[in-house]
């Protein structure tokens, strides 16, 4: 990994021309680790540009540093491109490969799509990958690039709660703190600009939590008309199945949308069932314990849930 | 503090029988913290007691390493007492003062009741006070320890999302877990036992939320209809006032529930308004951020709203 890190920052030092970008729907990580070397290189006199395909960026994240600088347009002329945690090329939404390509990632999954190809699937955060690299060779870390990787860090870990938090997260957390992060401006910035729409939301959907397979697996609707009527948006639905999960005899939380093409479902899992079959079954992905997919053209909840229900009893069984 | 440190383990290690205490309607760190001494003492061959007050225990701390070593009985022929994050001996919950007592805890409000006080107001939790106690004497934190310690630290920082989390916060949680502390076990244990009858009186109070002030100011009621028909307990409501204080736009959150002796008020604010100004107009108190008071015999919730509309209307004007 060294020997990357050092490989990699002779190519930025030699570069002029730089573009850092991120996946499509980039969440606190792609974002963060992608703004964090803005300022870095700024300092170092580059010409960097921030792309991102997406359009408009999530709002929740606008607090970080330089992030009005995104663009969704790709500049020309770029000498060398360093994508942060994004798998696989496709997801950069970008045509052409650029002239040089740093790939750096935390997903294990990642095709190796770069010339120089960082993944660390130990890394709790791309970001954290992005700071070992600074930190090796010796770069100074100023406040705004520590706000993002330490932005990039909390999202990535569910504000250090998720199996990835080890010694060395801290560790990394407390130097950021030193760099001048400021965690409880992180964390209202994050945590603290809820929508009212939202908790309006949550209160039609909370009323339909069905339990079942003595009380393993868990259901929640969400409506057309309950989006109407509260004014939610899409984003408002995001965390309705983490919040049922919590819920003490729950393995397997599955949430139920109504959406124009159909009923997508969002599963998760707590500790052991694998989520990620079932969606699969239905045409959708993901991981072990959070997948998807949409049940096209269909909008009848009881007959997907009493489907569902089939391949959830299988999977929360516990195998001795 | 070295000395103290110094002086209290000197006192510690000459003592046979010790009694490790805590505030009355203990949280995490209270419980964590007392019980992060008792496999150490055990080690070095004490007879320790762990007493608490307090019947029955909050269940979710129910993980704890030694929780059911917790009695509410308190030990005959005590030589050396010490307790932790109490600000006063009344909050005890014990009538006679010991021969010895040594009194660990954060608040700047302590009314330093031992005959020997370690109090670290600028520490995120008293635990974080014992970590440093045990740091400096060269005491080997092993895992149950180590569990406790991190679990107190958790708790009293909202998982490292408060104004007290600091460089040092991060490097105390780092050597935790290089000592055993399972970050993803204790957030597990913490937040992933939820109640159904908790998400089910959310779904009723949510959809009483009502804003004023320019959406500063945000109620939300809580009857005794809304706990019968869910099926809650009074610990269904306690993070109810929480959520509704992050929604973006309000600085004051302010939850009503009806008792049996009257309405109960709970206020929180974000970033600047002092609830206990308000809360000790009606007879009660707490701090700038969480204060609380109940107005007796009032079951009247409009008529509440209305007066406290006048008092937080004061508050969460900005001054310029
Ligand atoms: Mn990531
Ligand atoms: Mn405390």
């Amino acid at each position: 990994m060294q020997e990357l890190f050092k490989k990699a920052w002779e190519k930025i030092k030699e570069a002029k021309n730089i573009v850092l970008v991120s996946h499509i729907n980039p969440d606190g990580d792609a974002l963060g680790s992608s703004l964090s070397l803005y300022p870095i290189l700024k300092r170092m006199g580059k010409n960097v540009k921030v792309f991102n395909v997406t359009k408009p960026l999530p709002q929740y994240l606008d607090f970080l540093p330089n992030f009005d600088k995104v663009t969704d347009k790709l500049p020309k002329n770029v000498d060398l491109m360093i994508s942060f945690d994004c798998g696989s090329f496709d997801r950069l939404g970008i045509d052409e490969k650029p002239p040089f390509l740093i790939n750096i990632d935390h997903h294990i999954s990642n095709t190796n799509y770069g010339d120089i190809n960082i993944i660390d699937p130990k890394a709790a955060s791309t970001s954290q990958v992005v700071f070992e690299m600074l930190k090796t060779n010796g770069v100074e870390i100023d406040e705004d690039s520590a706000t993002c990787i330490y932005t990039a860090l909390v999202t990535d870990t569910g504000s250090f709660q998720y199996e990835s938090v080890n010694e060395k997260v801290f560790q990394t957390a407390a130097e950021l703190v030193k760099c001048g992060a400021k965690p409880d401006f992180v964390a209202k910035m994050l945590f603290q600009r809820d929508r009212l729409s939202r908790l309006r939301l949550l209160a039609k959907a909370y009323d339909t939590i069905e339990l079942c397979c003595e009380g393993k697996v868990a259901f929640v609707e969400v409506t057309k008309e309950m989006m109407e009527i509260t004014g939610a948006i899409k984003d408002d639905t995001d965390t309705i199945v983490n919040s049922v999960r919590a819920i003490a005899s729950v393995e397997v939380a599955c949430m139920l949308r109504e959406d124009d093409d159909g009923i997508k479902i969002s599963l998760r899992s707590k500790n052991y069932a694998d989520v990620s079959k079932v969606a699969v079954k239905y045409g959708g992905g993901g991981h072990i314990r959070a997948a998807g997919a949409t049940i096209k053209d269909e909008f009848d909840f009881n007959k997907v849930k009493n489907m569902l229900k089939e391949d959830l009893k299988e999977i929360v069984k516990v195998e001795e």
